[in-house]
């Protein structure tokens, strides 16, 4: 949780090192604010080092005389002057005794943010706050994890004090950086003018390049050893500085601080209408926003939250945040950002990929060209990732929709040079694929002509190809059941199976009657459409398991094995492929999204192409791969150069996006073998003791999801892996039903339940979702926590069944 | 230049701080080396402080007692123990006296390379180098420029001193972020076991995660007064260090090291192959690539150049490099990587850009919400950009390609909603473009049937419209034409014109017989069209001034503007957009790719729809931007959420390359002002002394182009901004034509000419270029230096006059 106050103007202070004078600058601070008759709150999270300097009175004293308008806080103190991360180790161990637990990272910066939201609404005149670190920016904090991480989440203005001693000009820079890497806000640089080593001379116009204000003073005087007098002197030092005519550069960095402030208002305040000035966003309809108050102000984000901006409500008339309350607030990305999150917003880990790939290389051409990054993403893709096995090759593109496009390219120009000769031009321009009802494969033309005719739809849009409406699987009043389309004439369409477990196990049910019926009715449509004569299908297109877009569908894992049986038939072609070439896109539920690397071996099937993307950078820059067996890539090479696969985007394999890649697997790699995946597979695994072997789980508790089927508004539940997906009952259901959104409102509201919440700082926070017409559907990253799990769950039934109530 | 021997391991010692022990840990491991029988290297580039320390002799002694495998060499020596920034100001300036010139940063690295070029080349047996910098990471070197970034074309390994005192986590750690921000590799970090502090240990647990060894050692003894008695005690501490037995932490280190410098060049070595199994590149017939040399091994790169490896090449029989030559080289990327490049690869202040976004936000989704990086820039493109005076939004995606079927969804409904109730469902399904023979808009399906049948083809491509055949622009025998193309069946299809500026002075040219004859065959032939039942034309789309990937097509801005002009008819519509929409492709002529922010001014008319990409993001990482007007804007919105555009994709907007867009584009505006452009400005203000206003010039000389233009082998040459295209005379014209390719081939091979090149460190370098068919065309970035397009010139000059001589 990102805190601002209208009224509170909040700075916390780094330093480039310890020793740096961050304490007497920021005394001088508090001074000077105090001298402008501004309430004044002096923090200091973490002290340590002789007791008495922690001292809440010495504190006062030292930061502002006996001035009435400051308030000093210390939160933990410890005697030892050392690193806080041993400080605290030492005092949790005290005589041998584990007396005190270290706090969590959690734990610490809920106790900031609580203490600043204390003083926050203790007073509601103009007031400056200054929370002040402990030693340099890296310098770790209780847990262990470094200052500016672990002060992140609550991602407050900052202000640098600079080092003035020769080598200061380059901790200052790098400190400075380090506060870049975590995206904070850096207002100021501040340091002490040491005239022989002219530091701040160098900062000055080096910051002035980068846009921030470097501000220098008098350093202080020698210290004495005699206490009083050194009182003395300090006291005149601060004189200096904090002059009775309010004139002078700390007065100068004061107005600068508040002006910062007001600009970020400002910013906040006009950003909304400003945005439905200019900005034209991915499918909206422009015409449902109402205005300022529609738009979504995301400040920052941070692990599973946004932050987001609730001044445009705290102005309405239905306000019902008081006007001291923070006027950012955590906002839960209820859709993994578009289904992109792996890891969070904002993982400093890949923050750093993109940078050091960034520095190493920017951007090169990739034609003919190799570099590490790109060179390991395609290793990785096709021997230890979903290409293991059988595929041979990874094309590298920008998006899913990119991606899609070039295994379309791929897999039709396979069919085409096996098959295309006796084709004529006319019906070779007009294959088709074969593929489900509910498919999508992104927005440009090619990838949508390989689903049918729907509301995702432009004037270049032609269906090309058959879709079959596919059987289904999902939960109801704590039942599982397999649905069969209509087009299949059941005489019950509802077919109860024992779990979800059950429902995945594709091999135990390959000799079922309905493995049988499948395969008749798939049979006999193709050999109808074969009959009628349509256009030759010259490739296989699926969404295996579940269809994200068309409304989170999960599809019976059988027919679509059993699909790919058929198409390949009996006799497997001895070069490669058989049938036709059978493309998986996995862009959505790949890559664990919904718990598993590939779905290839649930299936029982590889394909012959299979793309990736979204999760594939852990959510933060675009990038696809298209991986292909070599039948299919031999598909393409000659002597000719228009035999090649002419496609290319000038960003092909950015160094950035594959670096970023690397890492995200390499994380990924880790948390398969932590505890809250093993947590939560041992949650699914326990509703289906009978079983052994897990091949279906999911992040979301198997209780939360009966329960949920079990509400009278809900017409079925389902979930593997990061999803949850819910029906609600809706006579008009579909892409244009706004019934989920309806329901779910409330969700956009935060719950305030006291301190305490999942959301970093413990603050109240509200959920986004998105919905596809009457599904609602919630998404996590890979490393969310369990309790933000339970915490979304408990927000979510509180809605729904407040709704069946109300 | 990066540098990499296979007989000489070198490492670059950064310290995270000053006085941390950098030249004790160095001087231990230049012991250790030499105890190896290896012949070490000590560099010290700059040394501040008293003289003595910096004597050759002296160093010598320190550092490696009285080995003669030892070479001690400093290459700045200030006595001022200062900043060395501070220090060769004051020596520059001594005695009132401007004595010496402050080097810079070009000549600083051209001297540190050379040094160790010699080196390397004076001994083939097996030898260590460590460089060891000054200060901190970010200490300024003598130009001023912070050591990382002034280091960083040398791109050599490094090791990072860590800090061991209090505060010596911090340092360390951002010292280490600060060369992760430069792409560096970071082999091993060293510092002193302090049993207080204990940061080692810390330390060592942080970087193991990191993977990067930590290797910790007992502290050196205080100093004594006595230097004999300093001697001792040191000369004993390093046996302690360096032990005859040759165990212990630091021989650790070195076969540490050994190691780290044998796997890079085994990576090297074994990536042409590797990348040869495993990748499928964009727009390569793979039957054409040869085998592992044809593969282009980028290792790092910087400014305008890649760091290629060379090794291939060395270990075939035609080696004409000697072994003891770096296995890396410069290579010009002549291309500016497939024209993405605005700023040189690995430009810092696009890096923390890149950071400073994934630190805040990572990537938020887009729909109904907003962020700064993204709202910033679309005001920027819509207010002051390319939009200015007619665009009202800005719709982001995520490359060119997706940026033109954005723009085509755009025209295509904002005809169709003003015109198509008349239509049936099949001609509005059939509605077609009009355009430009040689239109390359894009791979997706969708933007590629936007251009006529042609190479750059996939099975369901469909060329949907109608494409005139333009008349160009070129140069040939230092004389200006205008070539009418065949369809106009003019008697002299050449016009020739005063000069370039002449060509692109629209306003003069719009009353001339030419511009009548381009109206009547525009009305006559659309009149036909039309006659001829042909499907509805729902919008004009042009690459404006040039067609690129056609073959760098300069078309004669007069006709664009006629055909602009026709389509729209005389009486705009109160609606805004008239006849059609006009989409301008401005994907690779905008930004300044071609001199101008906009090609609209030139032509004198505004588009309705622009579409920017490529240079958009300096070159580091894709995004896309379609601007449209508020009439195209008004054709989607509804009450319907069908009527939407229904486009978008995951990373929409993703603030990583919205913000290292803005970044661009700040950097941008001041190169604008300076030197370079104004100097290649006026030079081409010099060939048309009759003009006071230049509308269009180029980083490329007008006395190299006319020269060019001169040569029997070239059919003719145009440039514009930072392109030049040189059309070769081949029979055998057209995309599948080598002929460029052939001739152009020995710009492959480095030139060694000696030190100081315009490459870094003045290292020999071969040129990178891409060709289409007939036609070659070299690309520079906004900021590359007059002196590096010089020597390119005279690179291409020498390998084509060459070719006719010979």
């Amino acid at each position: 949780m990102s805190l601002l106050f209208k009224h509170l103007r909040i700075h916390q202070v780094f330093g480039a090192n310890t020793d740096v004078g961050k304490t007497i600058i920021t005394a001088a601070l508090v001074r000077a604010s105090a001298a402008e008759q501004h309430r004044v709150f002096y923090l200091k999270p973490v002290s340590t080092g002789p007791m008495q300097d922690a001292d809440d009175e010495h504190v006062k004293r030292y930061v502002g005389g006996h001035s009435s308008l400051v308030q000093a806080h210390c939160l933990y103190r410890f005697e030892e002057p050392l690193s806080p991360h041993l400080a605290a180790k030492m005092a949790a161990e005290k005589d041998g005794l584990l007396h005190a637990p270290v706090p969590s990272d959690a734990t610490f910066v809920t106790s900031v943010a609580s203490y600043i939201r204390r003083c926050a609404s203790a007073f509601s005149e103009k007031a400056h706050m200054y929370v002040e670190t402990a030693g340099g920016v890296h310098s770790p904090t209780l847990s262990g994890t470094t200052q500016v991480d672990s002060y992140r989440p609550l991602f407050l203005p900052t202000m640098l004090v600079g080092d003035s001693k020769l080598g200061g000009i380059s901790s200052t820079i790098a400190s400075f950086e380090a506060l870049l890497l975590r995206g904070y806000i850096v207002d100021s640089v501040l340091l002490f003018k040491d005239e022989y080593y002219r530091n701040w001379e160098y900062l000055a116009s080096y910051f002035a390049e980068r846009g921030v204000k470097v501000s220098a003073f008098k350093p202080p005087p020698p210290r004495e050893d005699d206490l009083a007098k050194n009182f003395t002197v300090t006291e005149e030092y601060y004189r200096t500085l904090v002059p009775k005519n309010k004139t002078g550069g700390l007065f100068d960095v004061l107005r600068h601080l508040d002006e910062r402030h007001a600009a970020r208002l400002a910013d906040l305040k006009t950003m909304p209408s400003r945005t439905l000035d200019t900005i034209w966003w991915p499918f909206v309809q422009h015409g449902h926003v109402k205005g300022p108050k529609d738009v979504n102000v995301i400040d920052s984000a941070w692990g599973d939250f946004f932050t987001v901006y609730n001044g445009h409500a705290q102005s309405s008339v239905t306000a019902t945040v008081p006007a001291s309350d923070s006027v950012l607030q955590p906002q839960f990305d209820g859709s993994a950002s578009w289904w992109t999150q792996a890891l969070g917003h904002a993982h400093p880990s890949l923050t750093l990929a993109a940078a050091r790939a960034a520095g190493r290389y920017g951007h090169v051409m990739f034609p003919e060209a190799t570099h590490l990054p790109a060179l390991k993403l395609a290793e990785r893709l096709v021997k230890d990732g979903p290409g293991k096995g059988w595929a041979s090759r990874a094309f590298i593109s920008d998006n899913g929709s990119t991606g899609m496009e070039v295994a379309l390219k791929m897999a039709l120009r396979a069919y085409n040079v096996r098959h295309g000769e006796g084709l004529a031009p006319a019906r070779k321009k007009g294959m088709g694929v074969l593929g489900l009802k509910g498919s999508y494969h992104g927005d440009t033309i090619g990838a949508m002509d390989a689903c049918e005719e729907g509301v995702y739809t432009c004037e270049w849009h032609q269906a090309k190809g058959y879709w079959f409406d596919p059987p289904t699987v999902s939960i109801r009043q704590c039942k599982v059941f397999v649905t069969l389309p209509p087009a299949m004439n059941s005489h019950d369409p509802d077919i109860e199976v024992d779990s979800v477990a059950s429902a995945y196990d594709v091999p135990s049910r390959m000799d079922s009657p309905l493995a049988t019926l499948y395969r008749n009715f798939i049979q006999e449509t193709l050999q109808k459409l074969a009959a009628a004569g349509g256009p030759p299908l010259g490739a296989l297109v699926l969404e295996p398991l579940v269809m994200g877009a068309g409304g989170m569908i999960f599809v019976d894992p059988l027919f679509q094995r059993i699909m790919i049986d058929v198409v390949r038939g009996s006799n497997s072609s001895p070069s490669g492929w058989s049938g036709v070439p059978v493309i998986f896109d996995e862009v959505f539920v790949g890559l664990f999204r919904i718990g598993m690397l590939s779905t290839a071996p649930l299936l029982g099937v590889t394909p012959d192409i299979s793309v990736h993307a979204k999760i594939l950078t852990g959510g933060l820059v675009p990038l696809a791969a298209t991986l292909a067996s070599d039948s299919i890539f031999q598909a393409f090479v000659s002597d000719n150069k228009v035999d090649a696969l002419l496609h290319g985007h000038s960003y092909t394999a950015h160094a950035v996006g594959c670096e970023v890649a690397n890492e995200t697997m390499d994380i990924v790699e880790r948390l398969a073998e932590g505890d809250t995946w093993t947590d939560a597979q041992d949650a699914w695994r326990a509703v289906t003791p009978e079983r052994t072997e897990l091949s279906v789980w999911s992040f979301w508790n198997p209780g939360f999801v009966d329960a949920m089927s079990r509400l009278d508004i809900v017409s079925e539940v389902m979930t593997l892996g990061t999803v949850v997906a819910i029906k609600l009952k809706d006579d008009h259901a579909g892409y244009q039903s706004a019934s989920a959104q309806a329901v779910l409102r409330a969700l956009n509201s935060s719950v305030n339940r006291g301190e305490g919440t999942v959301a970093p700082g413990g603050a109240p926070f509200s959920v986004h979702f998105r919905t596809l017409g009457n599904v609602a559907y919630f998404m996590t990253s890979l490393n969310t926590p369990a309790a933000t799990v339970r915490s979304v769950e408990d927000r979510i039934w509180a809605v729904l069944d407040g709704k069946v109530q109300g």
